[in-house]
């Protein structure tokens, strides 16, 4: 039998799990600091949910047959069971949830690419003024923050100034998706492979149209297109984000993939690092899903499977190895007992906390203790016993001092 | 479209969601006091890892194709992919890992049982002493505590004293399986149906097996098949326990269905509420997946489901509602920027608090806080702001009290 995981999926040992607990429930904490509360949805719904709603990504799904012949699939992202939970449900608006959580997509496994990866979101269902995106965008800046990750640009556009800017370079409405989503890629595969996927389209108004893209600020999409709808929303957001002391970045040609965005669209860059999260406005998505009138929303991904590496790389992580902070070690086998009561000591005082069970002598459990990666050992022996002290050994720096054993627990 | 979740899974909106997430959070906190660590794997794994470890439960897992061809299985438990990670990693003994995770069974879904649902177990690897089943023991036993529940049975037997008993009622070490399997359902189904089920076995040494399972006590078993390594074990056991200050009896009708365990067996019950843990010893299986040598391991699986439901029945569970603590109120106008200030301020002292985006008026804000069930309200207007202050009413008393605009952090 092959011993290994799915090509895509990953285990995550201890060593890693630690912190990337520590990530997600730094994350989790800034999310509920901004007022969104969780909500979890099952791994798979009806496939028929999924379908028709990532435009050429829908070919990555994984679908499957239950016992039963139902056609499921497994959740591709957290945006559509949220949609459909906010139709299914009676529930107050504004609804702010978060959600973090595993996602799957048949996707070729490259580096940083997986199958099986998870997703953070948050998501405003039920308000369609700017300070909705307002509330997301400074979120997910004080998030990142919150992570240690410094010199990322917040960059913002507009699916309706889009539109503007396609009108005005006279291109035709239903080229529109095209036109998107080849313009997605430019950055990646450059303005000649752009060019080529685009040939159906007039070449002077496909020139016009790039060109128009590289204005720097929305006084100069104003000057080109007049004081559209998009342009009163992002000077709208800008003058709210001032009063959220944060900053963003016009970016024309910053497009994204998914085709239900309607209004500000987000992705955040982070240099060579590249685009650590992304997202927007999608006011028609859950109308279309409930069969019933549109409901605006709008959310964030974060990428946490890019961050955590991003933070890997730059020492963000920690040294953390292992959720227990102290190993208390038995000198010789008379402390046994001893050693166990203070080692439930310190579990009842909050304090994680591990002991030998493998009758190990002092330096096979020095040896454990130390490859495990706890902070502190605690030594039990007769000698200190007693004069009814133990030692105290702080694995970092080596230096070691004797406490009293009644004492123990204030001086961890 | 029909808008609902496939039969047996659930969403959980945000008022189960955060008390389930309040549970969740105990239950780790104690697993990682014991010295218990976090691993996760993936939601699926080979199909052929999965066959032919669940006996006649194996026709419950979901298995699929995916776009490669490859024959996958959704999760049936965390045990198995448990041992894959340790078979497949060079990883420091004991390895004690906890995971809190969802699972899927394509079972019947009917009340408190479900096609996806989350187990939190914790295993201890590489120890073949007592010890570590005296951990896992003294961990469920406090995890279960610290969630309030009391009166609970930590129900232990031994499958080798159930050897041991078959083999001194004369019954064929070849129907052991059966026979088990059959008796593991004697509580529910009653003797009646367990010997039909059995009538290939001689009915006389079933009945001389069924009385001597209503033994009371290790003396008791001890006079009937002697001082077996099943009973020095179990006294074993009983004597480490004392030193946890944690008790446990003896249950020999209880055996527990997977085919997979070799030692002492765990469940706990809670009088009418059933059965809410379960575990065992399994020092065969990793031996079996690996195709190497056996290496030793002992767990425990907390039924979350359950135990959310009799803490829910209990009034164990808590009345909150959302992650949001404070609600910032404009009363007029004149004060939203000043709101804006103070809602950053809260959010920025790790105070979870969230403010109107609706344009809504005083009553409709204050009906807002109130549904979605934050504990505060601070109420920023100016007349209160003119002279320094911002009011503070508390939501469940109903009190209001006037503080200093300046000692608003404080003051919550």
């Amino acid at each position: 039998m092959k011993l290994e995981t799915p090509p895509g999926t990953r285990d995550f040992l201890p060593e890693e799990m630690v912190k990337r607990q520590e990530v997600i429930d730094k994350i989790r904490a800034t999310f509920e600091r901004y007022g969104f509360s969780p909500a979890e949805t099952p791994a798979f719904e009806y496939a028929e949910l999924l379908e028709d709603k990532y435009g050429e990504e829908e070919k990555l799904i994984y679908k499957f047959e239950d016992m039963g012949g139902r056609k499921l699939a497994l959740r591709y992202d957290l945006t559509v069971p949220l949609v459909r939970i906010f139709a299914m449900n009676q529930l107050p608006v504004p609804f702010k949830r978060y959600c973090i959580s595993r996602v799957w997509r048949f996707d070729r496994p490259q580096k940083g690419r997986y199958r099986e990866f998870w997703q953070c979101d948050v998501d405003i269902v039920g308000v369609s003024s700017m300070k909705a995106d307002a509330e997301i965008i400074s979120c997910a800046i004080d998030t990142l923050e919150s992570l240690g990750l410094k010199g990322f640009k917040f960059k913002v556009n507009s699916r309706k100034i889009l539109d503007d800017l396609l009108a005005k370079a006279g291109i035709d409405k239903k080229d529109e998706l095209a036109v998107f989503r080849a313009l997605d890629k430019l950055e990646k595969v450059g303005e000649g492979q752009v060019r080529a996927e685009l040939k159906d389209v007039d070449e002077k108004k496909l020139d016009n149209l790039i060109e128009m893209l590289k204005t720097k600020n929305l006084a100069g999409v104003e000057k080109l297109v007049g004081e559209t709808e998009g342009v009163k929303e992002l000077k709208e957001l800008a003058a709210l984000l001032r009063l959220y002391n944060k900053e963003i970045v016009l970016d024309l040609s910053m497009v994204r993939g998914l085709d239900y965005y309607t209004g500000p669209i987000f992705e955040v860059d982070l240099g060579s690092y590249g685009s650590i999260a992304g997202g927007g406005r999608y006011d028609k998505l859950i109308g279309r899903v409930a069969e019933k009138e549109d409901v605006p929303a709008v959310g964030i991904s974060l990428g946490i499977e890019r961050i955590i590496e991003v933070m890997r790389e730059k020492g963000l992580l920690g040294g953390k190895k292992t959720a227990t902070r102290v190993y208390v070690l038995r000198a010789d086998d008379e402390s046994g007992t001893e050693a166990l009561k203070i080692l439930q000591e310190l579990r009842n005082a909050r304090i994680p906390a591990d002991s030998d069970l493998l009758g190990r002598n002092f330096s096979n459990q020095m040896s454990y203790a130390n490859k495990i990666g706890v902070e502190k050992v605690v030594i039990v022996g007769q000698k200190d016993l007693k004069s009814g002290k133990v030692t105290v050994k702080d694995m970092k720096s080596g230096d070691q001092k004797t406490v009293d054993r009644k004492k123990i627990i204030q001086s961890l």
